[in-house]
């Protein structure tokens, strides 16, 4: 079968023939053929078991239709080797047994080698290169900052006043931190597209709690060191965040050839913040896949139509797939997608 | 003892000797005044009891030496003569007993008459115009949107799922509970600024997790009535939200003699976006208070620098004060921020 080649065509913003879908966590707890394999294994074993990982990608592909597969794993990976310890309470999301609060902290974090570490992340890629019949694979990571909030907090935050008092009262921690991060992440990233990642997305999905002056003292330097050592692997690369109107611009500068919007900027304008020299990925509120279809497509079409004129959208959510999500709601968007491109291009 | 104007003057972007300074959640846990009273009642009966709301309205007026004192409250009390039932869970925020969810549960609603429902607030608002001298005072509600989703989430939430599944579901539910609340929570404004209340803010806390679409659809004409109402009684009101960047210019439309902005937009970049005829109130990140001083000296000045040239500034967070913040930090905010405004009025 011919390789898909709107998803990595829109990523280098050249004409396609239809705008590319996909949608970050495409694969989880919504999808009963998920469940299925839930029941028998933890979060953690199925990233650890290549060929379970690898099948969990394969479902959305098979059951939706989408134009890539993101591989099925965690942000938090990284933080297992680093020596941190990681569990997934029940209800509660990620615990870090270990948070870094210190100086002494960071210095006692173990250093990683991707495919000594990680290695169970690269045979699954591999896997699925062998299996994904055409459809591209998105390898991935966390960004420097996101992966340091969940370090410092010791699992999820809402206010990330551990991070930012941190920052603001012992900067060498957190910068020291940071370093440690960008080169771990750095390197995992590009492990996954030497593994044969066809595109690689790094997730800053909190990076929307800061002011634009805290992201460039404190979080830009490292994210541009993981999306230059990814970029320099000759591949696409998507930067994402949440929240982040203001931060676009200075997102840009830390790299990607790709931005993620959410739903709180209208996708034009999130463009227009960007400039036409980067392609964007969004936006649809993940919410909207519990409406009502007409209600649907309306949101569906109001974003393609704000794409319309320049090559370079990728649609996908303004962030992942929420529990409980319908399964038909989101096939229905992937084919609203595919057709209303190929209604309008009829359109003279 | 004259009247404090700087507040009142800045809210109508009049000349000031200083910028006037206070802070959302001024009164709360991390003072230990407050934890001395809080020792013997529950939030409710401080709230309840209007000498000791009036009490905690004024600890930190003592303390800090703010221009503006708010009233000790929660915009969560008109949901009891709602008839939906309150309490505060320990550790887990505000839990209604009957959220809304059904035409019927928005028609099953009492009636609320604010000085027959919420006397105790009135009362507090007049025992403290008789013992505030000379410091103008706060009367303050939730927006519709914010508290709606409270009373359809049933509680706190992170992603107000069940609150936009039923603006794109059930829209004829959520308008007819948005129309309620605006009549409630009008009437309620009101009669706090008929007891004494010289100014009134509505906080829209949550209504940043919306797209401006829905912001437009679904918010914006019902915090209009609330506003509006306000308005006519001729006192200054402030509209607040956070994480509101694209939305600035449609709150700007629903109302608001001052536009709260949050620290995600640079102060005169909010600013530029409402334009000089609004006033502004903000916008320091509520983590800075646990930074060293000179980082805070550093942040305050680069906000006060940002809003220098025109009238209408109020100094703020960009929301409230976190637990544990350490109640010096605060102090010497105020001292800072009064202290520039008199230093940049002798430079020529």
């Amino acid at each position: 079968m011919a390789v898909n080649e709107r998803f990595l065509r829109a990523c280098r913003r050249e004409p396609v023939d239809a705008t590319p879908v996909w949608f970050m966590r495409q694969a989880g707890r919504y999808m009963p053929e998920y469940r299925t394999i839930r029941a028998k294994y933890s979060l953690l074993e199925i990233c650890r078991q290549p060929e379970l990982a690898a099948e969990v990608t394969l479902q959305p592909v098979r059951a939706l239709g989408v134009d890539a597969a993101i591989l099925f794993a965690d942000i938090l990976l990284p933080v297992i080797p680093l020596g941190l310890g990681l569990e997934f309470a029940k209800g509660e999301g990620p615990v870090i047994d270990k948070p870094v609060r210190t100086l002494e902290d960071v210095q006692m974090l173990k250093p990683v080698y991707a495919e000594a570490n990680l290695g169970y992340v690269m045979e699954a890629i591999r896997i699925l290169r062998g299996e994904l019949s055409g459809i591209p694979l998105i390898g991935f990571c966390g960004a420097p900052f996101t992966v340091a909030s969940y370090i410092i907090e010791g699992g999820s935050s809402r206010e990330f006043l551990k991070t930012k008092a941190m920052m603001y009262s012992a900067p060498e921690v957190f910068h020291a931190l940071m370093e440690k991060l960008s080169v771990v992440l750095s390197d995992y990233l590009v492990a996954q597209i030497r593994a044969g990642a066809q595109a690689v997305q790094v997730f800053d999905s909190w990076v929307g709690t800061l002011s634009p002056r805290d992201y460039e003292m404190f979080v830009l330097p490292y994210s541009q060191k993981v999306l230059e050592a990814a970029r320099a692997e000759n591949v696409p690369v998507i930067h994402f965040g949440t929240n982040t109107t203001t931060l676009l611009p200075l997102m840009k500068r830390a790299g990607g050839d790709v931005i993620g919007l959410d739903w709180r900027v209208p996708l034009d304008d999130g463009w227009a913040l960007l400039g036409q020299d980067t392609a964007v990925q969004g936006n649809l509120d993940p919410a909207l896949l519990f409406a009502p279809l007409p209600e649907i497509k309306t949101r569906v079409h109001d974003i393609l139509r704000r794409a319309e004129g320049r090559p370079g959208h990728i649609f996908n959510l303004g962030h992942g797939i929420l529990q409980n999500t319908p399964v038909d709601n989101v096939k229905v968007v992937v084919d609203m997608v595919h057709e209303y491109s190929v209604q309008s291009e009829k359109v003279p």
